[in-house]
């Protein structure tokens, strides 16, 4: 089904609906940050934990720069081949086919088929900190963002994109110089943020290729779920997401049948001699 | 005008009609590739010779991790400052204004203003490699992706996101080890690629930080441009940008009429109880 989904086969609509009523279940985290900073490592091992509480644990790396799809074929994941012989564990990249986007839209959709597969943790990773990385790590209930100790010298990282979106920091390989310092310079901005929630964003320290920091890091992810029921932070994320994913399905139906083979002409005939905007005018006013 | 295409003004659309006719004859080039590599070095290279022919040069940055809008802030934008009281270099970064999008559009048309006042050269420079990147420097004539060394070891580069879009290579600190050899990786993979042009993808080696390689970087452009020219591919690489654009304008344009407060209040209705495919096709059938 995750194959059907990611093809876009037209039978996916129907399986999704019937789906549906099983899927709501799944704790959903996110794990974005610059390449190199772990994060691989971090989701093998946090994935190691929750395996060892008995939790089945679902896997979805997103690369969008990638046009590789279908089963764990990068690199990187050689090292989750531990989990490979594990049926409690899913592990699933999903890279850019062609020039379609909806990217993170379908690695949402396989998270549901998960989901409803009674997957209790979905990790939903990326590669990189790019706009389609955002938006898929967005569409989850925590958002880990992974730094090393090197970011601090990195303007780059300390951009608002970053801050929006990340509910818990993680500086891995905090055995490098220049981790506390970095834990410093984090503690200060955030404390110049506006808090207009009641979770205050943790700084984790872990060093994951050791396995160090690794259970509190858990504990920190357990206290932010519970926070989120507890607020009903959970219910508007959720709602969110779903608004969101159903406006893109509306805006794809509407537009398809609005390209008429009429208005399609329209538009080829006038790429030439009119400008953007007043062929654009045109065409919307055609009947 | 460029604040306020950034600002997307009223009177946006009526100002780009009157520019029109003015707009087609500067030669668009984009720049790529990851962090670090030196692309602002060589844009600040390939300005200075381009200064010296007598072009005037407009440089549009454009940073989708940022939230800093405006003039030239980046702190690697400092190194432009000899630029700055030269009338005819014109340096504008643009980042992303809230969750907006669009990013890519209104980089064009702020290019748009700039070819319209007569500028010869427009550069589109970009700090990353993620989608909104390639959308911006696919709307150019000619996109040079700029690797270091070190990025042979990097099979992320090696991803076909970055071979699909390349006119030129150009390996930048090739004084440093192992610039031959990606050179090698680079040559052999171009000749795997089918080749449905004319065109030779070629493989350019600078130092830009001590100038070295920027006259040939700059021939090699030259002879890029003539080669659009002549094989009729200018032609369509333009009509393609158009046709884009248009086809966004227009679905902006229907799907604001789409979404009365009706088919809002549904959607919002449905949020909890229905599935997405389900919503979306009640809201679609919507009279």
């Amino acid at each position: 089904m995750i194959s059907r989904v990611e093809n876009e086969s037209p039978q996916v609509p129907s399986y999704l609906n019937t789906l549906y009523p099983h899927v709501g279940t799944a704790y959903r985290i996110g794990i974005t940050g610059p390449p190199g900073a772990g994060k691989s490592t971090i989701v093998d091992q946090v994935t190691r934990l929750y395996r060892q509480a008995g939790k089945r644990v679902g896997i979805i790396v997103v690369d969008p720069t990638s046009p590789f799809t279908g089963g764990a074929l990068l690199g990187d994941r050689l090292r989750m081949a531990e989990h490979y012989l594990d049926n409690d564990v899913f592990i699933r990249s999903m890279a850019t086919r062609g020039q379609t986007g909806g990217l993170a839209a379908r690695s949402q959709e396989v998270g549901d088929v998960l989901d409803a597969a009674a997957f209790d943790i979905l990790i939903f990773e990326t590669v990189g900190v790019g706009q389609v990385e955002l938006d898929v790590v967005e569409a989850v209930d925590t958002t880990l963002v992974v730094l090393v100790p090197e970011s601090g010298d990195d303007i780059q990282l300390m951009k608002a994109g970053i801050f929006e979106i990340a509910d818990v920091f993680v500086i891995n390989k905090s055995d490098r110089e220049g981790a506390s310092q970095l834990g410093h310079i984090l503690d200060q901005m955030l404390a110049l943020r506006e808090n207009d929630t009641e979770w205050g964003i943790p700084v984790c320290m872990t060093s994951a290729t050791r396995g160090t920091g690794i259970k509190e890091l858990l504990r920190v992810l357990e206290s932010h779920h519970e926070h989120l029921q507890k607020s009903g932070m959970h219910t508007v994320k959720r709602r969110g997401r779903t608004r969101q994913r159903v406006e893109r399905l509306v805006s794809q139906g509407v537009m398809t049948d609005f390209w008429t083979s009429e208005r399609r002409e329209a538009l080829e005939a006038g790429l030439d001699a009119s400008p953007p905007y007043e062929l654009a005018r045109v065409i919307l006013e055609m009947s």
